[in-house]
Parts: structure tokens; C-alpha cells; sequence
């Protein structure tokens, strides 16, 4: 135990969350002090135009320069500024200073976590990222702390709040995919670049992320298998609605067994996907996050709470500023990289799910009988058929027994190869049935 | 950072728990040594009767002496005896040989916990007790760390799955209370003393724990308002259906800040609720538990999980086994008691809940008049009054406003004092509304 008396924070970044940090430090000042064992500084702020006072930063701790913030010697450096390429470098640069750094970074973190890792290692000091991933959901740490001496097989969660806003509007409203999109951006929901929202790829990062932690492997965003939710209709959300689901945006990370498929590894996928009714993750609305996880001994578990907004955020990132800021003072070192495992990341195709899928028909005879055939013939077994219509307006409706999706789409191909199928008009996986 | 081959462990108790978590040590053994830094090593678990081998047990490790092994200095002592003097006596002995402890001990941490903790700091150990409360659920590290930056404001939850499970059979199949106490007693669900679940001391120990956790002052089980479910009856869970609620047996901790009725504080109470369907806890079915956390910074979160059980429990154990191995190795300590706020905990009649009241009335005129004047005397406002009946079976039930708990009880002391009540049928608080 050294004698310190005071932990020195800087931040670089003054948005929303930035600023809610700020304001937090010293809100809660006096609890900080008592629960870390000794006051916490602010000594900066990196913000881009330092002219502008900002209210509850004094100005004489503003500045515009996040590199030689990052190199001042803080105990604790705090990354809220996004992006990649100035992001990780003032992270290396703070480490290889001596500072511990909490970040948010979830695009960083999952295009090139291990260099981070790797830099805190080689430098002594503490990487904490629990804002990364759904916000102020205390996830990460028992993930990595808690879970420690369980096996986790399987980790499944709603982790974008926008595109949950949007599928719940449409599945509450009705409302087609384009009005709720624009509503989501006339509300300033969604990112700079909505493609990070609408196409999944902000809830794929968060995958990877959690992938990594929770089977020990290293896992990038390259990894992860993505599909957005644009080409969700307001009639596949109604169809599902009728047949007892909702359709929810999915971050899947899981553990897949060696079988005559080939290799174990881990498979991390995003995609939208039906959820039946009965699910604890179907009552998860609006922008709201909550992930579902499967452990060996521990069973199943689930959080929620709230994935974004300037305060969740900051909580989140303050809580390991306590964590980094106690490690300083008792000399100790939080979890590093754990990737010992070394399981390979699988193709999708290796997969085991359900499928829904919507079938435009011709009404004549013998439709149904060559619509099994191409089933049975990539040995995929259905649950149900449900045919809608006749004439002009034959439509068919099939539920999959549990399948690869690598069978289930050699299925859907040769479907849309068939005469009698006048259109595949939909197709959806289906997770969370018992 | 000391070149330590390998972290010993010891193991007090050879139940359900204790060879759960002999099995997963040995299971997991390779995750464990990874994710620790070193190997575990198992040296010695304390059983009742040594002389019967256990399966996955050598029988050399076997002894029938607790405190023999408390005091034998394993870098880790876990205690999973249950009971108060003994445990205690042994964890304060490993802690004095230099032991840090894990336990899942509620009752004497609720009992006791200042002078486990007063032993930790003296001796520089770690003290961890995930397992204590809700079980498999991580909830302790989260509020101890994650939300460290933040301001925990309530904690609300179902942390007795026997009650849980009991109340939620009698919810769905009309099944009175005897004859689920009898179900749930031939299950082997109840304790041995049944009083700690059915009268709520169980749920009250955990509510204790994760108060004093929660807001950083001193709680002890005598600290917890309790009320028990052997009063609710079929009825009950039916009129609340009626109604759109469920009924729960609730842990509630919460701060109450200074008031014309008094000073600030915080208040523990468990008590059966009427929760509103909608509301996630309602959701909370069998013998799961549930805890919903609102912090100033973070908002609303749930966290959602198994609270009992062999592997559940030994899950939560070994996740706080590694925690503390980790630190054996680095030389750093997890957090330690966290009292400085010293709010005094408050009577429950300063909590402001709503009521129902459920009353059978005489009929004749001036009775809703009589009544309501008694609400009005005591300043509590009617949100819905409800006639049910007519002539002898003339019932009345009133939903009330939030208004503190004393002022409630004294309404209802006063309706039993009237002519026109002939009984008060019901009571009860209604939580989670927004």
C-alpha cells in the first residue's frame, strides 16, 4: 500500500458522456473519496474546441491537445472521445506513460483489443471497458470476474438500443421500417453513421467483445457474421405477432461442440431473429438492452438495463475509474487478456437454429409435396406448415425443427430454384424456444 | 507479483454446495489454473462424518475438523457450512493464519458481518460472499464495484425462490397455502426450519446484506422490517389478479432522504407486494430471483438468475475463489467494508408505498362516507374505491395513493375500530408502480 493522497483522472472526450463523467466526479465527490481511499483529481479534459467553456469544467482544465492529455502521467485515463485511429493512440500512449485507461471504446476494442491488452500488460497498468458494452449494465465485470470459475456456453442479448426503439415501434405501431427510421433520426437516436445502427455492425462489435470474454478466445469484429435490420417488413413483424414471436435484433456469441460438422469453436452472429413471446428478452422495449446468459453450473441469467445516454454511460465508466483508482492504491491489477482458449471462430453455417420461412405459391397440386422434398433433401425436418390464401393469393408459412443454418440455407436456395415458389418473401431465424 | 506455483484452498462444508464445489474445481481445473495464474489446489474439505468417502472426494483431503482446517493457512478458506457460531469461529481463525475467505454464510454475515470484515482488514485477507444472496446471480460484485461511481436508490427484489416458487403455484393454480407449504416441504425446497423462508428471515439476511452494500452503512437482520406469505391466501392472488397484479415476497432497500417526517436514512423491509403485471419482478416465476437495482447515474436494472442450489451456488463461490487467488498472486485485495455514509436506518413507517385494503362492510347508508373520513383523518388519498356485493356480503376494496406506512397502519387501525367494518379481510402494500 503506498501512502497516495489524492488519484489523478484525465479525460479525454467532452460529449455527452464525457461531460456526464465530469459532472459525476464531482456530484459524487465526497462518496468517491470514501470509496476509493483517497480523492479523485480531474487534471483535464480533452475536448476539440477548447475556446468553448463548458459549464462545471473549470476553463484552465480544458484543452484541445487529447495526445499530450493522454501522456501526462494520470493515474487513471479516461477514453470517451470514439473513433479509432487518435483513440488508440492516445490509449498506447497513456499506458506507456504509466496510466491505467477505462475506455468505451467498443469499435477499438473489437477491431484491435489485443494491442491494448498487450500495451497494458507490457506496461503494468489496468484496461477496464465496461461502458462498451450495454452501457450501464454492470456486464463485463461478471462476465470476467464473477463467472470466472463457470463455463459459459452461451451469451445472447439485445445490446443496440436504436434498432430495438425501431422494432418495437413497428411491432407496437405497425409503422413500416422507413417512417420509424426517420423518426429514430428526427429523436437523434441513431449514430452519425446510421449503418452502424440499422446494419448491426455497432451490436457486432459489442459481440465480439463479449465473445472474447466470455470463451477466452480472441474475437474481432471481422468475425462476426452481421445482418441489419432494414429488410424487416412490418408484415414479418405481424406474421410473427400471430404465430406467438417478436422480432428482435440479436447479438449471439456461443460455444459450439466438435460433431460430424467439424471442429469446436464459437460462433458470434447478429442478425434478426424471432423470439417467442414467453422469453424474458420479448418484454425488453423501446431502447432498453438486456442479454441473456447460459453458464454450465451457474444456469441461466439475464440483465438489463439501460445501453446508452450520457449518465448510464458515465456510471458505468466510473465505476472501473473506482476500480482502476483502488488498484493504484493497494498496488494490485485487475484481470487481463484471457484469450487461453484458442478457440477457432466458426462460419454461421455451423450454427444450430430454427428457421421461419414465408413462401409465395402457385396453387396448383403437388406444391407442397416438392416444397418438403426440398427440405427433407438437406435433411431439414419441419415443424409446422401453415398454407394462407388460395388461388392468385396461395401463401405458405413453415417452421423448421433446429437445423445448420448451413443446411437451412441450402434449403432456402433450393426453394427459390423451384417452379412452384413464386417468391421466398421471407426468411427469419428463430432463437430463444426452449 | 510473487512466483507462486500454485493457490491452496480449503473447503468447510461437504453439502449440497461443498461438493459442487470440490466438482467444479476439479472440472474446470484447467480454466481455473488459466484464468487464475496458477493452479488450484485443493487441501482439505471439513465434512460432518469423515469417515463416509464422497465420490470426487480423495479421502485423504477428508477431515471431520473445521477449525483444524480454517487454521491450516490455505491462501483461500471457503465456507459453506451455514450456521452462525462455528462459522464464525472458523472464518475468524483462517483469517487469523492469513486466509482469505470466501462464504456464502447470510445469516452470520446479517448477524455479524462488522466483525468479518473488522477481521479482514486486520489481517489483510480478502472477505467475498457473491453466493450470500440470490445465489448464481452475479449482484454483490456489481454493486460493490460497478456501480461504485454511482447512487444506488433502491434495490428491490425476489431473493427466496421457496416463496417464490410457493406464491407462484398458488398465483397460477388457485392452490391454497397449506397445501403448497405441504408441496413445497415433501420437494425438499424449505429449510430445514422452515420459519427462515415462510416468515421471511431468509430474504430478511439478504435484504440486510445487500443494503448495507447498497448504501454504505452498517445493516444488520435486526435493521429489517418482516413480514411473512402464511397470511396470503388464494383470494388474495385472485382479488390481485383481478386487479392486473401479482403478489411477491419483496426485499426492499431503499434511502429516504430527510423529510418533515424525519431525518434521512434508509429503510429494510420484506414484506408479500402486489406488483403489477407489467412490472419485470412479475415475470419472475418458480424458484428463480430477481433483483431490480435503481441508481442515480444508471437508471433502472434487473438482474435475473438462479438463487439456489448446488452448482448455481458453487458457481458464485468459485468466481469469488478466483477473485481472490488472482489477488493472493498480484498482492492486491478486493474491496473492504464500506460504512463511512453511517445513515441510520429508519422505521418502516417512514417507507411511502400505496395500499390495498380489502374490507367486508356492514350495508347501510353513510358507510363509504364513514370510511373514507377514515383515509382522510389520517392524510391518505384514495386512488379506487371498489364495491363488491351487496347486502350481508357487502365487501369494499380501496387502492390508496403513496403515502408513508404509518399513516397507512393507522388508517387501518382505525377502520377496524369502526361500526360499519366488520373485518379487514386484506392488506396489503402495492410496489413498482411507476
Amino acid at each position: 500500500m503506498s501512502a497516495r493522497d489524492e488519484v489523478t483522472i484525465a479525460v479525454l472526450g467532452g460529449g455527452t458522456v464525457g461531460t456526464s463523467i465530469v459532472e459525476l466526479l464531482e456530484a459524487n465527490a465526497a462518496d468517491l473519496r470514501e470509496r476509493v481511499g483517497a480523492p479523485l483529481r480531474l487534471t483535464g479534459v480533452a475536448v476539440r474546441d477548447a475556446s468553448r467553456s463548458r459549464p462545471g469544467i473549470p476553463d484552465a482544465l480544458l484543452t484541445d491537445d487529447p495526445m499530450a492529455l493522454a501522456r501526462s502521467g494520470a493515474d487513471v485515463v479516461v477514453e470517451v472521445m470514439g473513433g479509432i485511429e487518435t483513440a488508440r493512440e492516445c490509449i498506447l500512449a497513456a499506458m506507456a506513460a504509466g496510466s491505467s485507461v477505462v475506455t468505451a471504446n467498443k469499435a477499438l476494442l473489437a477491431e484491435d483489443g489485443a494491442a491494448l491488452y498487450r500495451a497494458a500488460r507490457e506496461h503494468g497498468v489496468d484496461l477496464y471497458f465496461e461502458a462498451s458494452v450495454a452501457g450501464a449494465i454492470p456486464l463485463l465485470r461478471p462476465l470476467r470476474e464473477s463467472l470466472a470459475g463457470d463455463r459459459v456456453r452461451k451469451v445472447m442479448g439485445i445490446v443496440n438500443g436504436t434498432t430495438n426503439y425501431m422494432l418495437t415501434k413497428m411491432d407496437e405501431e405497425g409503422v413500416e421500417y422507413d417512417a420509424v427510421f426517420a423518426e429514430a433520426d428526427a429523436l437523434g437516436y441513431l449514430e452519425a453513421d446510421p449503418s452502424l445502427d440499422v446494419d448491426g455492425h455497432d451490436a457486432a462489435a459489442k459481440a465480439a467483445i463479449l465473445a472474447e470474454l466470455a470463451f477466452h478466445t480472441r474475437v474481432t469484429i471481422d468475425d462476426v457474421f452481421v445482418e441489419g435490420i432494414a429488410n424487416v417488413t412490418a408484415d414479418d413483424m405481424a406474421a410473427a405477432r400471430e404465430m406467438g414471436f417478436v422480432i428482435k435484433l440479436l447479438a449471439i456469441a456461443e460455444v459450439v461442440e466438435a460433431s460430424a460438422d467439424g471442429e469446436a469453436g464459437v460462433i458470434v452472429r447478429v442478425h434478426p431473429a424471432m423470439v417467442p413471446k414467453t422469453h424474458p428478452l420479448a418484454a425488453v422495449r423501446e431502447s432498453f438492452n438486456a442479454v441473456f446468459v447460459e453458464a454450465q453450473a451457474a444456469g441461466e441469467m439475464m440483465f438489463y438495463g439501460r445501453g446508452a445516454g450520457g449518465h448510464p454511460t458515465a456510471s458505468a465508466v466510473l465505476g472501473d475509474v473506482v476500480a482502476a483508482a483502488r488498484n493504484r492504491l493497494s498496488g494490485g491489477l485487475g484481470p487481463g487478456e484471457s484469450t487461453y482458449s484458442g478457440l477457432p471462430v466458426l462460419p454461421v453455417g455451423r450454427a444450430r437454429t430454427e428457421y421461419y420461412v414465408n413462401l409465395d405459391v402457385a396453387d396448383k397440386s403437388g406444391v407442397l409435396a416438392n416444397i418438403a422434398s426440398a427440405f427433407a433433401d438437406e435433411g431439414v425436418s419441419i415443424q409446422v406448415v401453415h398454407q394462407e390464401g388460395h388461388g392468385e393469393d396461395a401463401g405458405l408459412i413453415v417452421r423448421t425443427h433446429a437445423a445448420t443454418d448451413a443446411a437451412l440455407q441450402a434449403t432456402v436456395d433450393r426453394l427459390r430454384g423451384l417452379d412452384s415458389v413464386r417468391t421466398v418473401v421471407g426468411v427469419m431465424r428463430v432463437e430463444g424456444e426452449e
